[in-house]
């Protein structure tokens, strides 16, 4: 396929294998369905867009009243911004001479925001925001259970201090994220583990605040427990993201938001009756939240996955209707990096293609 | 990084992160040891580039003694004609309309070769080359152990002889696969496995000869056996692909290639003593095939790999002279799918960046 625009308005099932589908019906409620819950609960919301990297998908969620977004790395707000996106945090350190020296390009043109948990990197931001005369804003991550990024709880205001004494850059408030309970399938452990670590974000506010110095931004959480955050009088903000697009592994939360994400395949080959293979393999799906499940079959199985294949069978006798050339739609285990595989997500409205979107923030230099 | 280029003849050390780096000296030495290993038992090598997907390499396995290429799909095989490739084997079955049509395109300004394991779809590629007045060469999958694609030994001389019979169809022979035994860890049982399954191809191969038809390709194998396939008289050709770069995978198979690819990595972050993070996630590696190794440090092991995060710690004490900033190398456990990840190859030589290689074969729709 050289120009994917011939696509346009052809019907679902002439569109070339293996792509990334996205169910627009879904898609929308899913994005309104969000909105509405941070309309009622007086909060912002920031979605993440690490997840489907796609500008089209941003604007829509900032059409539903979002405030601003939320990246990974430089090379996504690159891409957002490149769709003249304004607000936008990047929720993880920005590292490195070069990446530093990108990151206030991009504070040049558009109001950005990054995380900070470390004082040599305040210092180098410092100095660069300087030399570029731009003042992006800084929020201080905190260690809220996860363990990976963040400073400890004890030691926030210290590099809270050291981040509203640098003169060229705004310090905003602080993050966090509890991603090691945000998608635990037992709903109670991962509610109770959302409150303890929600509680320690807003305790640090509260210490923060309590050492004089203003914190209006106190960002958290994502599609596993936003509703847990948004009860917290100290949280300002929320930065789930998932809950737009879904996947296999966030649709067994019972959360009610609608699968909007499948790869479409084609069969290629039956090698026994009760045995199917399609087109689309690791290099299509990722496996690390699980095989990918069979839209709409549930009497398919998805048992492996090599490159470029999927191997199904069929439970409880011969699937007699499959042939070579049939479609299939398979339901990504994890979203986030299956995504991450594809440049473009094919829009579909009642059975044909409304529009390609380019997945701009997949493929960038961190 | 808007303009790759302007990173040439960069030190290694200055270049933005997380990047896929090769190896120069390492893959000239591996595809000079394979080229030799041929020329020595007079069979043909026809390298996969389904693992690098990358038109640079593909041409040093040409200049070095390679009668022609393999590729896993049409994307991949339209990536390597466009840089002016011609012998070219599709090693898969290439199913449904669109597919077909952009097949015959290809074979209009290259000598395609394709697998076929279904009656209708022989009939479907003879109809479509018919219209485009090409005559594509075919081979027959024979299903020798791997239980995928490929059709039965028992059921192979039918179908040669349905594709001998098509007139606008050459006719060439067969291939197989042991994708189940090809990277065993276990010698004895991958050797083993490797003469098994190859005496199946070869015995399908004195069938067709047998039945009258003329069988001049029998192609099979990979990196974890190539060197049991060339000792059969009956094999014309050889697959391999991964030797090129290598992976901690195969490196483990002890087959005398050196590892020349690796993902060169940021330390982001260092939340304790003996903790690092770093900017390499499951967006720059995949861990299907195990968690990656560290280059040239054994000290650290990386235990978890969050979608931006590699997430290391070291063994035996802390690791004091590691701070933000610091570049590490990351060995991918799976090179195919990590190198599927990326838009390019940064090659190195000591210590410089010599080139950047398009991964032209990434991201094709099937």
């Amino acid at each position: 396929m050289s120009d994917p625009t011939e696509y346009i308005d052809m019907p679902r099932d002439e569109i070339d294998t293996p792509v990334l589908l996205v169910d627009l019906a879904a898609l929308e409620y899913n994005i309104a369905k969000l909105a509405e819950h941070f309309r009622q609960a007086g909060k912002n919301l920031r979605p993440h867009t690490k997840s489907h990297k796609t500008p089209a998908i941003a604007q829509l969620q900032l059409a539903a009243g979002a405030q601003g977004i939320t990246c990974a790395k430089v090379g996504e707000a690159e891409a957002m911004a490149d769709a003249g996106i304004q607000d936008i945090l990047i929720a993880n350190e920005v590292i490195g001479r070069r990446k530093i020296e990108r990151l206030m390009a991009l504070a040049a043109r558009c109001d950005i925001m990054v995380a900070v948990d470390h004082p040599q990197n305040l210092a180098d931001l410092d100095e660069a925001a300087k030399t570029y005369k731009v003042r992006p804003r800084v929020l201080v991550e905190v260690n809220i259970g996860h363990n990976r990024c963040g400073v400890p709880p004890a030691a926030v205001v210290e590099l809270a201090r050291a981040a509203d004494k640098a003169e060229n850059l705004r310090f905003c408030g602080i993050m966090g994220y509890e991603g090691h309970i945000v998608d635990l399938e037992d709903k109670t452990a991962r509610e109770a583990g959302a409150h303890e670590c929600i509680q320690r974000l807003v305790d640090a506010r509260a210490d923060i605040e309590g050492a004089g110095l203003e914190c209006s931004i106190c960002s958290a959480s994502g599609t596993g427990d936003y509703y847990i955050s948004t009860t917290f009088d100290g949280i300002t903000e929320v930065q789930a993201g998932s809950y737009a697009l879904m996947d296999a592994a966030y649709g067994k939360l019972d959360l009610g938001f609608k699968n909007a994400l499948s790869v479409l395949t084609t069969v290629t080959s039956r090698p026994a009756p009760d045995q199917v293979i399609t087109d689309a393999g690791l290099k299509s799906l990722t496996p690390e939240h699980g095989l990918p499940p069979v839209k709409d079959r549930p009497d398919l199985e998805c048992h492996a996955l090599s490159e470029e294949h999927g191997r199904l069978r069929s439970i409880g006798g011969p699937c007699t209707d499959l042939q070579p050339c049939d479609l299939l739609e398979f339901i990504p285990g994890h979203g986030c990096t299956t995504i991450n595989l594809h440049d473009n997500l094919y829009a579909i409205r009642d059975g044909r293609l409304e529009a390609i979107w380019p997945i701009a923030g997949r493929g960038k230099v961190r």
